[in-house]
């Protein structure tokens, strides 16, 4: 019997005959019958809550047969909590994949053995006379080896270190899920990116910062008596696509959680994730020293402040010892910084990188910084900051660059930033929270986004290569991502914003990763492998995202959204302070629209590699996706599509509206293959990112056609309604905000 | 496959030799092995989701045998929701139990059937012929019957209405799971109280107002196009212990949920919970005429007024035809109200209740009201203000009262006003929610608190008589209790707080029902049959409030917590408003502690019945419970137990901290008896139980020391430190408030 069972709700005629074909046990054997329960256990009542480890039984039977072959026995040589965690998860795995009992044994002499064998070099010295050299994977790399040994065949997950063994455990757990023929199940796998991060956007209160599923996981009141076992669950999911650090806490950070209560609170999550792999980080607000003990200034150049952060770390590496450091977000939207002391950044990052490197940790400082008083483009201020500061910074600080220079929208181009300040480590910040892109209603995989950032040209070298010190070697390399997980049942709200999740871990581990590679291992893992279903889950998957800046920000567009939650259609917004606002961005007028960034307007492509610039500068040759990005277009110009501008900009909303329908078309063929729970949920949420969907066309369109007054094409459904409808429309308590009061 | 499995943290010996046996499945046969996954699936990894509807299998091979004969073959007739309801509750349950597949069979003769037969005479006119005259069972009861027919037994679930049946399908299972013999499962049931309510405290940005178990279950983002599986869930629990109406919103009202757009959310909701037979109350913004469609007045003389409740009312009840009604907490606490406009809480309520009167829904209006500016006990107002309006109200308005008249402390004796207002029904409300007892991290069992409340003397009867009509009949009795339930996996936070909420339900049914009872039903369906295990956690269940009381409020002492969130203690309290103050409530001074609430203090004992005043009025023939609540006691006076006052309430702390040291001990001599997750997530809070008595008993002894500066007796540990520490002790983020900025 499954764990969460919900009854039917809605009996459509597919489901019922699904439903009354299960509902007739054979009566011959109860026997079967319990095996009967064990499947329909996986088909029925699939809340979402074992995400990509579900394990479910192969259903290839020949693959079957072969793996039932080779991995039917495993051996684990070694004793550390993390080979344990790797043989818990293989013993929970295999014989539910292999549908047959897996025998495990420990400890016993390799050369006896046939079937599976898992070891480090630190509990098994002798494993390179097994399986040969195995230096060169590093601390985290593992190989996945054959071995034939007097004709019977072994099969061997090999590292340098038990991580990488469970790394490994985790990798052919994913290969056998993708139905890979055993002879080609070897490789070897060395990570690309040193810290692969997610940054958690978590209060103390509970509430998530641009959450959108449920609340924060961490339980700080419970903690740290009450360990919830969930923690262990996410270290899984985090540990099997290779996420080897977090941030517990919000960028805009609260000195609370650098108190002596809250690190034992801290260090009780971070010893149940430690055996995955993971290392605890903290948000390291600037002003704590003032807020926590009275001092009178936080100055990086005061000594006080200086033995402060130092005292502070080495109490705190006393309860963490694998401690990760801190992520800083200082002198941006209201967070306190080293400028309130008339000190740079670097100032500023190295107070802390000198505090924590005598214990091995790193300081993660945001570039994503912008004044309100500074009158440039947005786009152009953290490059302006940031790059004199080069080379200030102490060797155990990455800068933490957003993807593009504004803030996470549905389609930017790469920061200028990458590649920009060649002696200072940069790591990558993505966004797994959709907050520019529908939240957790809206089906957008972002891996596409991700590719495409990576795939840019940075200086000297693509972004990815950047990223990975591969344009020139840096003492570390990184990458991060905003957290989209919640308490929700399914982590992440909608069921397929866990492949975000998934897919971000990949990319972080190899950033040249193939996005339609990734969504397919996860659409392997979380919804089985019938081809028909298969192919529509991939095709919905891969649209997803350009089908979200169609109807929200086609051709460049972006910051049109509602001032404070995101969610919907605002670009009439235009009070406040300025670069809040969203005329500012789009800059319509009666002559056209989009925001000039080249030399004639604001500059900011004179901070891209020059073949870079010499593309987007012409918006001839300037890609459509980014046209209004970097140029001001007149209404009626021509375009390569052969249409105006308008008739464009009309298309592709269009274009984003059609594409959710067919999505929804498409999701209901399938319905005979997904169980009853998911398929209703992703149902009720694309109904509702059409609605949306239609919201962003048309309160978009209805705006500009107030600018331009051409006629919309035939193609496109004009408008509903009068564009005062579409501002009158007002969205409470949109989750991911702090409480708005309403009428009191 | 179970669904929520998470691996073991910490092996202990018991564990261990447990999961080694569960580890070596006999290899004979693949079939038995799936037999065994699934009884593993029920023992690892609970997670609470499914409460006490669980269904585990059968233990007792004999009872199973005879259950199997009665009950392998379902016959049911009718086709509403409600009985499809029924239907799938039994499909789902009795394979489970019964371990062996049943067959369900629809509509076929009856005659001709043995097994089980569910059917009600809306369905079924002829049931009567069959069971027998079912007027008597009204709306909701039910009869569990058996009939012999040629030779053959037929048991009958049998009922006036499909929801009838629904509540005997689960009483059944109830029973089954009980192990009760086949031939005393029969009876006729029916409930005692005619609204059985839960109020959720449930904000609209998804907080909950003394919350302590996650967030709101209610998506209000996501509904009504995302409907959450968990919904109908919820609908399940409630309706398997017969609660048939919910008030989804906090009595600190946001008018919002009165708008179109949130009505279409609620609309939603009610659709999932109607065949449940719960029907969905609001709580009514008393100002929301003004809120919402800018009248100039809430008066509800005024006619505008009127016309807008009704008009709302009107919209409300054709999106929710069974819409229940309004609960209103007004001119309470900030709340608005009818005492704005100089109009009384009965005018107040019966503009609601004209406005719901025509659609069959009713008025729950809370006596929850007092006024700082009154210097009187606070503990007599609620009966000062709404005695004399005893009559006034019209006949669809409930009066509802907190079962003390202070508010939901640990011990408090029954609210004066039962019975005191014969012309009007009167309403109990009690509190799930551990607001003052130790939120969601104590284990205190509840009913023996609703219990000791409605068994104590109210105006012509018990509690329990007034609330159930028995004194004098009413035209609706009804029941209600502040909710304990949020997004948790487990739902209540605290394995343990579940028992809460199902013996309330309980309760609510049969107002006289054993505690005792109730929990050993709630342990055999959650945790088990095995009759150490049960032992154990009976006889922790029922000791659990009481330790509470000692380690908190002991002898009638009350309202000495923490000044915003309740959890903890701060006797010392002082300053703002003096009946928010707690110095108000204990009146410690050099000659003694207490409140005088007899003829020469307060005169607060004046509003009970007059054996009741007797009893209490005298220090000597005062229960010791009570003593502090009634009386202002001399440090050094004697007391029946032979105990000078300081010296029983040390001793008293002391026995609160000593219980839940036992409590600890015996929860570990069951750990081979309860799966992982739940055992280690009990230990933990126990752990946390602890050192919070331990902080309650030391601050209090150490506040009360300075004023009687007596020694401590021998028994007792006195405090660790002096008193300034314990005041000194802040505690952040306490769930269940808004958030409390730190450090901005």
């Amino acid at each position: 019997m499954t764990k969460r069972r919900s009854e039917t709700k809605v009996l459509t005629p597919a489901r019922s005959a699904q439903l009354r074909a299960m509902d007739s046990p054979s009566k011959a054997s109860h026997e079967s019958w319990a095996m009967e329960l064990v499947q329909r256990g996986l088909l029925e009542g699939q809340d979402g809550y074992q995400l990509w480890l579900r394990h479910a039984p192969l259903t290839d039977e020949v693959r079957r047969q072969a793996y039932r072959q080779a991995f039917g026995q495993v051996n684990v040589v070694g004793h550390s909590a993390t080979l344990l965690a790797a043989e818990r998860e293989l013993s929970r795995a295999l014989p539910s994949m292999l549908a047959q009992p897996v025998s495990i044994t420990r400890g016993i002499s390799v050369q006896e053995e046939s079937g599976l064998l898992i070891a480090s070099v630190q509990g098994l010295p002798a494993l390179k006379d097994l399986v040969g050299e195995l230096s060169d994977l590093g601390t985290e790399g593992f190989a996945l080896v054959r071995v034939q040994r007097r004709g019977r065949a072994l099969f061997v997950v090999a590292a340098q270190t038990d991580l990488g063994v469970l790394y490994g455990a985790y990798e052919l757990l994913r290969r056998l899920a993708q139905g890979v023929p055993v002879e080609q199940l070897t490789g070897r796998f060395i990570p690309k990116v040193k810290l692969r991060m997610l940054n958690h956007w978590d209060n103390l209160d509970g509430t998530i910062e641009r959450g959108y599923a449920g609340f924060s996981l961490w339980n700080w009141y419970a903690l740290p008596d009450i360990v919830d076992p969930r923690y262990l669950d996410y270290a899984r999911a985090c540990a099997s696509v290779g996420i080897n650090g977090v941030t517990l806490t919000n960028v805009n950070a609260n000195a609370l959680i650098l108190s002596h209560d809250y690190l034992l609170k801290v260090k009780a999550l971070a010893d149940v994730l430690r055996p995955y792999g993971v290392r605890v980080y903290l948000t390291a607000r600037f002003s704590a020293p003032m807020v926590l003990d009275g001092l009178e200034t936080a100055d990086p150049e005061d000594e006080r402040v200086q033995r402060w952060w130092s005292d502070k770390c080495t109490a705190i590496y006393r309860l963490i010892p694998d401690f990760g450091g801190f992520v800083v977000k200082a002198n941006s939207e209201g967070q306190p910084g080293p400028q309130d002391y008339g000190r740079s950044h670097a100032q500023g990052a190295n107070l802390l990188a000198r505090a924590l490197r005598p214990h091995g940790g790193t300081v993660m400082w945001r570039a994503f910084v912008y004044s309100a008083e500074v009158p440039t483009d947005r786009a152009s201020q953290a490059y302006a900051e940031f790059v004199p500061l080069d080379g200030q910074f102490e060797p155990n600080c990455l800068v933490q660059v957003k993807n593009g220079p504004i803030d996470f929208q549905p389609r930017e181009p790469q920061h200028p930033l990458f590649g920009a300040m060649p002696h200072t480590p940069m790591m990558m910040e993505f966004q797994l929270t959709q907050e520019y892109l529908g939240n957790s209603t809206h089906l957008c995989y972002l891996a596409p986004l991700f590719a495409e950032v990576l795939n840019s040209p940075g200086h000297g070298g693509t972004v990815a290569q950047v990223v990975q010190g591969a344009v020139r070697p840096t003492s570390v390399t990184g990458m991060t991502a905003v957290s989209n997980v919640g308490s929700d049942p399914n982590w992440c709200g909608h069921h397929f914003a866990a492949a975000n999740w998934y897919a971000y871990g990949r990319l972080a581990w190899d950033p040249e990763s193939d996005p339609r590679d990734l969504a397919l291992e996860w659409i392997k893992q979380t919804w089985g492998t019938h081809e028909g279903l298969v192919d529509v889950l991939l095709s919905i998957m891969l649209q997803s995202r350009e089908a979200v800046v169609n109807y929200m920000t086609p051709l460049g567009l972006h910051h049109i959204m509602a001032y404070n939650h995101h969610q919907g259609p605002a670009p009439w917004i235009d009070q406040g302070r300025p670069d809040w606002t969203c005329t500012y961005y789009h800059r319509a007028d009666a002559a056209g629209l989009g925001f000039d960034r080249t030399k004639r307007g604001s500059g900011n492509i004179e901070q891209y590699p020059p073949s870079y610039q010499r593309l987007v500068e012409d918006s001839t040759t300037c890609p459509l996706d980014l046209l209004l990005w970097f140029h001001h277009v007149a209404w009626s110009a021509p375009l390569s599509t052969g249409n105006t501008l308008w008739q464009e900009l009309c298309l592709r909303y269009q274009a984003g509206v059609d594409a959710v329908g067919d999505f929804i078309e498409r999701w209901a063929s399938v319905e005979q293959h997904v169980d009853e729970l998911r398929y209703s949920a992703v149902r009720g949420a694309l109904l509702r990112q059409r609605a949306d969907a239609v919201r962003w066309k048309d309160a978009c369109l209805s705006y500009f056609h107030g600018f331009c007054r051409l006629p919309y094409p035939s193609q496109v459904t004009p408008p509903e309604h009068a564009l005062d409808w579409y501002k009158q429309q007002e969205q409470y308590f949109v989750p991911g905000i702090p409480e708005r009061r309403f009428g009191h």
